[in-house]
């Protein structure tokens, strides 16, 4: 039995809500359970310096954790100076998985920020941002095709989500939370797409190694629950 | 007129959300108007070096804002390595405006941090953050009661609530948004107890400077202005 | 009784010694009594980058301290690696006081900073750099006028100083020194134009908060004591 | 055919040569083809401070790349005054890698810190830092060992190392050099134990998404690829 | 004929005001000519981490300029956030030639800070720091003298004072101003005892390589030029 | 005797391999006894940004050691953020004294950078630094004129090379080991041309003070030393 009582596979229960942010061009504050990120997209009309002139845009993404977001507080990363490892490695994860969606030529030498800061920490904070980061690069191309600078069926090439399962109590289950994660023998991470391919795969052992059989398990539950996000996804949006 | 049709002392829409944090001991969403503020309080079981064995606790404040709070995305201070001049203004001011309504030595050797993070910014983020802040620090203190760990009405002396008040196109007005922010040749920022007292005053000539009679009228909106706040505090804890 | 002797409203002896620095365009050094200030005036030929093509000049002030300016030795900012919050906020407010009395766009598309190093600090620090800090923008423009690059007078459209008050020992005084700053009940800084316009006005409750009536009473204090360090500055650069 | 001539399932030319350095604990100059990395591991008598009093040590890593290992100097982090987020991540996964087959409990109160700098970099510096960080703990342990500290094979509990696959013009292949990495469709790292078990799995899609029947055939590889570089560190040591 | 109408052999004025600081132990303001560098010593009551408990005290020197010393207004190292490769360069230079002629033994578990600030630079700011500093830190042992801390005479082994040499227009010549400094061909700073021992030798070849003959020159020129201001260090502490 | 065995005038092995690295233009790998170090030298097609439009190019240095190229392991400086003055103080001795041998003008506008990396420290880091770039310089002229794009004769003007020497248990030695250099009472450096000429001599009491004689031994000593090792760099390039 999971501490939740959830299912094994059973997600937690998900939500968008869009048009959070009164200046962003797209945004969504992105509920899984009480994991809660805000994601904003910024748009700007030049690319970073190695692509000017190349006819080409960019998607980046940036992370943050509210200090007090967490159970114990931490120390803001503002004051201490620097990003940390953890930090830059997940914002990393999610640029590349929004691109993995986007036709860069497509969208010209323009460049959007998504920003997910975590308001409140529950495990899964970066399959949350990625899955709530489509969404409002979603709303910002659509906001760019009411101004006639894009189409967003040009540049948009698929719906991105993202869920984490692990093995947990020897189970394999889907979308840790907090509790599951910290106890968990196995995190993995999966980013997929509408269409069911894989952009990113990451597993960990934290305990004892992990086999092929266990592997496969934690993909097929994946696979169910991205697919699950992207039909949320595409309610949303409807 | 102003901009946005309000009276010249009449301030924004202000509302507090207790409890918007699930781990936080004390937590509060402020909003004046489209200006959205999270605070959190966090409790430690130790104070800051200077004070140990020293038999008093401290009360300090953090400020930041998420990148895309504003009408232009601003550079995350977390990526450019260091809080910028006005980020430490900000926090310093609303540590100084709590720690007048606490009794220190009654707190004893623990630490409270009151993080304010601006979701959403139009305009009076830092009264915003005095204001809300207050409340999340009062609850912070009402879950160390709770725990037998202090009684409130020990620690706490009185309310506290700050508001702007500026000269905006010839005319005193209370609570600024962004827009007569903007524009207003004078700009104060007041933070006043619950009994009346000054806590801090700020102003600033913008434009030019102004006179002794123009500075009373934005000391008076104030006052009234306050007080209001101070009103809304109390009907938020009641 | 002052610590010092003096009346509640005598300031203690200033002096300014100007073309105090051999190499720069203005220089003052000031002394508010045992507090000196090395105020120089470095002239660039372009403004900062959001200023460029705009015809318009810029003032800014930076401040600093020597290690052993005070009774205890601090730390160094540039080998901590930053600058302090109360660094900050005081170049801030020296730059914005200074701004206040020039037209920028007489200045034309240069750039004027005015460093503020603290060789000995006895408190009031930030008030002499700013009264001192006039002189040597004075000077800076009369080096330019001896080169045709533009008029004083078209620049320049007043004097501006300022002066600490505060409550000590219940009664209010100007110009507070160390000692008195440390024990003050109210602390408040006034920047004023010779013209007997406000520029900036910044009152702190380091005990319990004041009330609209003491604070009309530094306000009086200022008031005479701004317009005394005004006529000063004329005698110095007559 | 690839680039290089070899076989889609060839690695390239791996050596190892033990006590490269004269004064670490342990060291290895680990070569896979053109890629060599410098691991030294050293020995503190003190865990992090996490760890005081828990009875459990630590095996940590740090990663580095000497300014022209590549073929375009980069500039040199030390000077940049940070480690990039490239850095970050690869640091952490030799670390987390290393730890998986360390009992910690066992090692006592202890650090060990794995170095892996890059003298020349050809593609899969992560890998061959694993797989060579591996053969520097071994003989940390040894030194430990010949020194009664502790016995190895209570310490290490098996062989762990690690190699990269990729889709590369449509076809899975080991071990990429850096022409097939920068050209690569998909790209991965597995990192495995002697005992077949999975520690670590990091697979992204460069160009389109890839299916679990492609993803399946990389892992295939790469069991076979690790097991062979389990059998060459057993000679190594042997 | 040197620019200044100088002999070869011939220092600039050179002066020392002792007590120039209200605050510090020991202070001293050196002139060398144009070059004004204030010298301050503080005194902490223990030693830096690596000498706890070790008997031993310790002499440090930080170095720093005013951003307006030099004729171009040079950035402040602490908006910087970081010292320059020369100012450590520098204060580790100061550090070793005062550490030189004193016995840290007999000093005990203390530390002295010498903070050595260029007011205004016109070449030779380290020696003149070097030989103001050791009045500075006369000054100091003198207060803990009068206080039973420890004996002057215990402590100081010997004066030390330092001078710069150069070939300026292929003439020997001592004591360099910044347009000799500038223009010189080569530049030696010689850090020497009262007792006639060189402390510390640096020569630098600006242009071209010089020969043993040209440094003996240099040599000689410093030995006489430090024993004049080590009496003229007598002197000002007479 | 020294603890190595060497004779006084005795010089460790040394060694230089060339073409140590796939991507540098010019590279070697010298080792002075157990002293090892890799020098790279990189061409870039710009100079920096204060001589472009000179006509004249910049060859400059960076410095850095593996963290446990010592017998304790340092801090990485990427990891503290910042590069130590030790650090900055070698790397800008290394830059002058490579430039002393070039033709900047004949160079143009391209700039070389010379990176030196201990691999492993055994006492004299910087003297090996300054002899193995300059052979790292020497191949990437090759380099450059085997692309026509500049004459070996006409950038370099000479050999330079370094080396330390010191008193050791009251005798002038040369080339001093770890051991040594942590005994010495006197340590000095020195970097001399192929004709023979001073580009830098750094002498430093590290005990008592040395005398003018003592001096002239250990000047002595690094003449035929230096002119050994540049007879071994002739033979490196012959």
């Amino acid at each position: 039995m999971r501490p939740s009582g959830r299912q094994l596979n059973q997600m937690r229960k998900v939500s968008f809500e869009r048009n959070f942010s009164k200046h962003a061009e797209g945004s969504c504050l992105v509920k899984f359970g009480d994991t809660h990120v805000l994601c904003t997209a910024s748009l700007e009309e030049k690319t970073p310096p190695w692509l000017r002139n190349s006819g080409k845009g960019w998607v980046t993404a940036e992370y943050g954790m509210l200090p007090r977001a967490t159970g114990d507080r931490m120390k803001r990363e503002a004051a201490a100076g620097k990003q940390g490892g953890r930090t830059q490695e997940i914002q990393r994860l999610i640029g590349r998985s929004l691109r993995a969606v986007i036709d860069l030529e497509a969208l010209g030498e323009k460049q959007i920020t998504i920003d997910c800061d975590v308001i409140q920490a529950d495990g899964g904070t970066r399959t949350a941002s990625i899955t709530g980061g489509w969404i409002a690069l979603y709303d910002c191309l659509k906001w760019m095709e009411a101004r006639s600078m894009t189409k967003v069926d040009k540049v948009l090439k698929d719906h991105v989500a993202a869920i984490s399962c692990g093995i947990f109590a020897g189970q394999p289950v889907i979308d840790l939370d907090y509790i599951e994660d910290s106890a968990a023998e196995t995190d993995a991470n999966f980013v997929m797409t509408g269409s069911g391919g894989i952009v990113e795969v990451q597993g960990t052992a934290e305990g004892k190694p992990f086999s092929q059989e266990e592997f496969l398990k934690l993909l097929a539950l994946a696979q169910d629950g991205t697919q699950e996000l992207v039909a949320m996804q595409k309610q949303a949006i409807a």
